[in-house]
């Protein structure tokens, strides 16, 4: 199987006819501009071998739409790439073969809050906070919480089974999902799962589709989980003198405390500066060697005010030299800005970068850091830690020097990184999925049966390979 | 595929001496009591059409025994069922073709407990009920709770995707794993996942396998999860005049009090009288139309207190009528010895009877009784409904007259309830698992492109069809 490849036909005017008869001509377009808009996501092209770009764009508005595109995609062996917002990280949404490129913007409505059964059911193209503030103005929660949340399509948060900052306690994205209707390669029509709080009826084809990239099928509707809202939140900062004391603390968190926060994100010294100098201000711990938030979540406020003396005690039995409580919006928001702001102060200051997204045991994020300062200090390159701590899962970020040799030091660092990685128990992605832009160093961590595998079960459900070809894995 | 038939070969002495040379000849037996014991579960034998019986039974001391006893089997075409403890209710652990019975009561070692990683890492051999020891008297928690777990084997419950009674907040099975060894069908090994919160790194082989009842591969070690343990639990019984207005306090728990409970079991009236007439005694609630078991958790003393007054008052103004808080081991005992004494009620007092196991959406369960009611009425016959009904899982029994159409009036009832429980919005098992004793009950639930797509992914793991065949799915 390993050199099997797939033929391809080109989007001709008789495609065009076709997409034009079934979804009207009002839903296909060809325009230049927007085809160019529509073939990137949020890492720079430059990231990519080479620019792609789709023949046509398709904008379903029903299940039947997307049923009767994919029928003609597939008579017709074009590829179909799934798009969402077009917020992710690994290159996804790319349409690596051409073809047709589908958005889901007119697919996106909440189709029912169900306050008896505790779901609601989507379509793929509803912005993720309009969910949670939907669910929160009928004081509940919907637990995914993907750091782009605000921009990104639920949708997107299923292909590449988003995490975010609240994994540690609620799961990720796979975690909330009841139910998914989808249209199979053949361009039929199916649901998995249903609104059932447990089901062996069959193998469990929902969690399998979550995180697969849109290789396996076609998500059309979502029915996701809902809980009940918590009361009272508090957000911590714990300011460290040093990585090592706050990574420690991290286990230290649950095992002592005896309780799950909503959140553990992490901050190194470069972190903070860098999101000073972005934001032109001073932020909390800004000059502390390394930083904690923490997030406890409760229904009654005098708890939470136990919860937070209990960590803010133990944090400072751990090390901690100063630590913070915010428990108003104002004072949340200046905790978490800092954190929130490191993407942005990346893309800002620097041109020529790799944010890695590996995911460790909890336990051996030192160990992890130790093999970034090692690695990057061989080669004289800057670099970055912050992320999901309590998750294990860590946006390393190596910078590059303005030189033409970038591209060659990035895989020699790669070369380097990723079999230690490995020997750590960590692997390559924790939630910015694999795509277009990691599937060649999937070897790195998946032994050839794992590999072999995936390959079978992608042709299981899509024996010609047109959904989403060219991502996960590599066919070559 | 439809009519995809598998040969298999015959356990002859070459395939003895293979075993023995393989594993050693204290680990395969071939005596006539044993290979009877190990071919039943815990369903009465009426319940399959003939009996089963496997050619020869390997007892594996690891996952390398494992491995060679497949690659004999992969070679010489020899089926292979993989045994927990046998206390399965489905038939996932009968030899439906003969051959290799795997018992994993050998490989029952506790591995390892990782305190900085909240994890354990076990062999499929080793009782559930081990592993919440350990766990607790390390402070800790493993979520995962059948009611089978004092004797079942956690490989078992992997491969069913065991339920119970913490589904509700904790997940089944599968929400506990982080990664399983496994061994695939044609010998080799591999790890799906780690000991990660997270991973996108490939497709999400981990809770694809939890619940396919060994027809993929074959688990010798599984990472589970473990929590901070509560320091608190408290126990509520609260007795209503019927069914419905038991049933429509369920979902007001969680909307009304802003708490998700441990568990929300349910008994009706003819349970409570089956456990008295069982147990000789007469049990709280006893005369009540229907009961609710309600287990909160919490960390604090006064907390739990706060939350058990605002559940009981709760249940009085849903017109709860009598409400029992058990806080000490010997009341809580007597608050669950009722349900947990029907199971084994309904087959002490009865030889004919079939325990389904529906889930539907929460709020449809009174549909559901209504339902049984309904169709048993129509035939005359007695029934019983208790469970799960925090998670809509009801296991209702019907009881069948001591004639000898009962088989032939069972699968007319069946015939008119399971098109009725799918408009429900509900399915065939919720956590039995499908097995042998509802594969061909699977076509009334999942429509033939879900039953395609089942097929072509047991081929992809296992083309031979070696792996515990004759389970999940019909291909006749």
């Amino acid at each position: 199987m390993e050199d099997k490849l797939f033929s391809y036909g080109t989007v001709d005017n008789e495609i065009i006819k076709l997409l034009n008869d079934a979804i009207g001509a009002n839903n296909v377009s060809r325009d230049d501009e927007k085809l160019e808009t529509y073939s990137h996501d949020e890492v720079p092209s430059s990231t990519y071998d080479r620019p792609y770009k789709a023949e046509v764009l398709v904008f379903p508005e029903s299940t039947e739409h997307v049923s009767s595109i994919i029928k003609i995609a597939s008579t017709k062996h074009i590829p179909v790439t799934p798009r969402g917002a077009g917020t992710g990280l690994s290159g996804g949404a790319l349409p690596a073969y051409g073809g047709i490129v589908m958005s889901f913007e007119k697919m996106n409505k909440i189709l029912e809050l169900d306050k008896d059964n505790l779901t609601i059911t989507v379509e793929p193209g509803v912005v993720t906070a309009e969910i949670s503030r939907l669910a929160a103005a009928n004081n509940l929660l919907y637990a995914g919480d993907p750091c782009s949340g605000d921009a990104s399509f639920i949708g997107g948060n299923i292909a590449e089974n988003a995490g975010g900052n609240k994994v540690i306690k609620y799961g990720a994205t796979s975690a909330q999902i009841l139910a998914l209707e989808v249209v199979l390669a053949d361009g039929s029509v199916t649901w998995f799962g249903g609104k059932r709080r447990k089901d062996v009826t069959g193998l469990d084809f929902v969690h399998l589709l979550s995180g697969s990239e849109g290789i396996l099928a076609v998500v059309t509707k979502a029915v996701l989980k809902l809980l009940p809202l918590p009361r009272y939140s508090v957000d911590i900062l714990a300011a460290f003198k040093d990585v090592e004391s706050a990574i420690a603390f991290v286990p230290r968190i649950i095992t002592e405390a005896s309780m799950v926060p909503a959140s553990i994100e992490f901050l190194d010294r470069k972190a903070m500066k860098l999101a000073e100098d972005y934001l032109h201000t001073k932020v909390p711990a800004g000059e502390a060697g390394a930083a904690l938030i923490i997030q406890l979540e409760d229904n009654e406020q005098e708890q939470i005010e136990k919860q937070y003396e209990t960590i803010g005690k133990l944090s400072q039995e751990h090390g901690a030299y100063e630590v913070y409580i915010a428990d108003t919006r104002s004072t949340k928001d200046r905790i978490w800005q800092a954190r929130k702001s490191v993407p942005e102060a990346v893309s800002f200051f620097y041109s020529r970068y790799t944010k890695e997204d590996f995911v460790v045991p909890t336990n051996r994020v030192p160990d992890l850091l130790k093999l970034m300062r090692d690695t990057c200090g061989g080669h004289s390159l800057e670099w970055v830690a912050y992320g999901h701590v309590g998750d294990g899962n860590m946006h390393c970020t190596v910078f590059g020097p303005e030189t033409d040799d970038w591209h060659d030091v990035l895989v020699q660092v790669q070369h380097e990184m990723y079999p230690k990685i490995l020997e750590l128990g960590g692997t390559l992605s924790g939630e910015h999925g694999i795509g277009f832009k990691r599937k060649s160093y999937m070897k790195y961590f998946l032994d050839k049966e794992q590999i072999e595998l995936i390959k079978r079960v992608k042709l299981a459900f899509d024996p010609l390979n047109i959904l989403n070809p060219g991502k996960l894995i590599d066919w070559e």
